[in-house]
């Protein structure tokens, strides 16, 4: 069963799984033309003769499917995820049409705030690997966290 | 007239201007039902009662917008934009339906390839700020560039 979790219920190396997520070519082309319009994410012929040498999702469009398998997986913090900063945003290997996507988080350091003791803030490394357990993205990020304890939490 | 930049056409500290892009609150909760099934993302009551106070935009929405704004800005790079890594990501105030997003770059950094010498990588900063100039998502990027003068580009 999956309940929500708090600051309290986190542990630094706790791992957190998610669905998977096919990516279409349709999808890539949809997706490129409304947010990244380059010819290696629209077009077949001008994609092959690219240094991709075929179609290739943006690393945007990597990014926010990462984020729906992240929102809908195992660590579903209570009240939401909230990210407050992304680093180490990287793109290892591209992601192709018919890849199957899925998102690994593991909790790298929990910090309860000093000021607001309602809240705390995680840091998270998220891993998005394709079908064949490669890595096509990573990043990690800082993220807001409810405490279950406090009386007055945000809302 | 735009035409397209190569490593040899920069120089730090150059700052390139876009377009404007307005988003609205039909395109916050679609981009949102496929890639950030969040409430505050999705339903305008509910998100008048999260700590948003509205209906406010996915961080990886303002992210795609973003890259498109770039890639169709005036920073028109030989052969497309390719992201390497990105760094600093935050979003220090929320986007609103009705918000007019615009992006500027500025070039921070610009390194050669010792080993390829048809290409070079710059360190970019790109700040994406609403229609009373405040900002609302910053990040730093280092991008794929070719060089003009050298045969044999990656094509």
């Amino acid at each position: 069963m999956m309940t929500e979790r708090y600051l309290e219920d986190l542990n630094v190396g706790d791992k957190f799984g998610s669905k998977t997520f096919e990516i279409t070519e349709k999808s890539i082309v949809d997706f490129s033309e409304q947010f990244d319009p380059q010819s290696f994410h629209l077009d077949l012929d001008a994609a092959r003769r690219s240094v991709f040498r075929g179609l290739v999702a943006s690393g945007w469009h990597t990014a926010a499917i990462s984020m729906r398998l992240f929102v809908t997986g195992d660590l579903r913090l209570a009240g939401g995820s909230i990210g407050l900063c992304v680093d180490d945003l990287e793109w290892p290997r591209p992601v192709r049409p018919g890849d199957i996507l899925q998102v690994q988080t593991e909790i790298l350091e929990i910090r309860p705030s000093r000021s607001k003791p309602d809240r705390g803030i995680i840091r998270i490394r998220n891993v998005t690997t394709n079908q064949d357990g490669e890595v096509v993205q990573t990043f990690v990020a800082s993220v807001l966290v409810r405490c279950r304890s406090v009386k007055g939490r945000p809302e």
